[in-house]
């Protein structure tokens, strides 16, 4: 099988250049990576847009290296799986891949990081696109037909949850439930979510569906309705709430926050963490630093810090948990041929919270 | 005893207004709290000057209380012990007072920072100077002739300490010796401690003799042999040396760092943190706060806290671990007689590095 020429072609929305975060990807054939025995292909159903795309296609975070195909939430069918693939994957099997495409799993000597199941955290880690494999060739992500990766980062999706529902919570889902599950979340807890929108509603459903109590935060009175609806018990609008601040004064103990800028009023958000708690950050701006005041962290011992996606285990846990309590997010399904439109509508604002990309069959 | 009237004076030296810092400080006589059952009067022989002194002062951290006496790094004898003092104190017994007066202890209803005796951590904390007690009379500190203060906060100097060797522990000591207390310094861990004088040399000194290897770090190459002499394994000069950050590239498991000020190579030094690893600020700058970049925490997990003073089991954890190693710091005596000049001269820089004033008797 691994000998065998792929029958299918690799094609996907590629950017040329900075101008592609304007709408401006083209749809061409690409290659894939050099077949590897523990590799996997996918025949792409769906692909989640995520925040980080837009950041990759305009070279927000450092110089993109086009062309490039984005998309990192992917899901499919496998149709070719290496002989010495991992995670039992077999040819029809409904699967998904991350925003992580490989980690070094000890291959140049011990890690601790892959040696604990947190490839996520490996300093080797590869992303699904705009970076190298081990074996050199470039990664490309999931606005496409095919995708090719590795078996070790290729999770089953289980029964009685939906392929739409699935793919946007493989970066957009999982990176809120890591701090949430590494932090313990559970009852008696009170946890807040400072930003409701694509990762920040996963963060009000998983939050609440791992038993604690859960405070949407975000800046207008507008969304409580909505965020109350998702399951938070509590919502703060920090536009518009008087003295949200001295009313919420050591009242959670977690915050997660999903907004991805520093301009934000980081050391109120502070004095609402009970002692010792922790303030953990999700996104990374590209607008600047945070300017975190010595009071805030001296007094409570509170802590300012961060998570980055999820590692295959995660994924796996997440992914149970949202079969066994049946959980959807707010999620809304474009066309493939769409996906120029529907970046630059994420861009303005307009997802309600999470566009997936739909190839038609 | 409790109700005798006391045949000793409450002298010291007395801020009346901001210019108290540049050595305008007045010897006068003040009224101690009214005397209640679990009070100690101590004989002060000792007083560290400690640069909290000076910010409050000159009301650097906000307007201070006039007319106020400083220093909290206080060593004397009990002279007067009240029926319901608590920690077996004496008459006779050496004793000492760090940092804070008083705390809820459960007054008003549970504490949880109260009932973990991290009384450091309690809301209600009343600081040795510059505040009220519970009953509404001021604090007052040792820049004095005699200091009366709550029994629960008064811990006995152990035999083989010195006076003068204990009084700046009591708070410089202290405030790096709980971080690296709560973070289980020990063999097998490398610290950095930034900043290496009045706080940071105890730093230095403290993560030695606890087990651990030592990185101090400043900025200038001048003071490697002094830090190296102090017991540190290395040293980094920021200033100085090239390429500090990449040669020390995640090589560390804990950073306490004492210097009162934002403007510090922040983001580099959480370089030098391995993942997971804390970054932990003990000193409140006046000049802003911390700008913190997202990856500096994002992707090593790494925490950006802070810590305050220690507790009074810290306190006695502390002394028991100086006398158990004979550990000594950098001490300078200045007579009491000459507060304002020392003062001015530890603004200055001048100390190598903590004064202690000494009451002749």
């Amino acid at each position: 099988m691994s000998s065998v020429a792929a029958e299918y072609k690799f094609e996907g929305w590629q950017a040329l250049d900075a101008s592609a975060a304007e709408g401006n990807m083209v749809w061409q054939e690409f290659q894939p990576k050099t077949w590897e025995e523990d590799d996997v292909d996918i025949k792409i159903t769906h692909s989640g847009i995520c925040g980080s795309d837009i950041h990759t296609l305009r070279s927000g975070w450092g110089a993109t290296a086009y062309p490039c195909t984005v998309g990192h939430e992917i899901v499919g069918t496998a149709v070719r799986v290496g002989p010495k693939a991992k995670n039992g994957i077999k040819v029809g099997d409904r699967v998904g891949v991350g925003a992580q495409a490989d980690s070094c799993l000890g291959r140049d000597g011990h890690c601790d990081d892959c040696a604990a199941e947190e490839e996520n955290y490996c300093s080797g880690w590869v992303p699904t696109y705009n970076a190298k494999h081990f074996n050199g060739d470039a990664t490309q992500g999931g606005y496409a037909t095919y995708h090719r990766t590795k078996s070790h980062f290729v999770v089953k999706i289980p029964e009685g949850v939906d392929s739409a529902e699935a793919a946007p919570m493989l970066c957009g889902g999982v990176t809120v439930f890591h701090p949430l599950k590494s932090y313990n979340t559970g009852p008696g807890m009170r946890v807040g979510i400072v930003g409701v929108g694509g990762l920040g509603h996963y963060g009000v459903i998983f939050a609440k569906a791992m038993g604690a109590e859960v405070v949407g935060i975000s800046r207008k009175v507008s969304k409580r309705e909505e965020v109350l609806s998702l399951g938070a018990d509590d919502y703060i609008a920090t536009d518009d709430d008087k003295d949200w601040v001295a009313k919420n004064h050591r009242s959670l103990d977690l915050i997660i926050s999903t907004v991805a800028s520093s301009k934000v009023p980081i050391n109120d958000y502070f004095k609402l963490l009970k002692k010792q708690a922790s303030f953990v950050q999700v996104g990374i701006p590209e607008d600047g630093a945070f300017p975190i005041a010595g009071p805030s962290v001296v007094f409570g011992r509170n802590k300012f810090t961060g998570s980055l996606i999820g590692s295959p285990n995660d994924l796996r846990d997440m992914l149970e948990l949202v079969a066994k309590k049946s959980l959807k997010g707010m999620v809304q399904q474009r066309s493939m041929k769409d996906a120029n439109q529907a970046v630059q509508d994420l861009e303005a604002g307009k997802a309600r919270y999470r566009y997936v990309l739909v190839n038609e069959t």
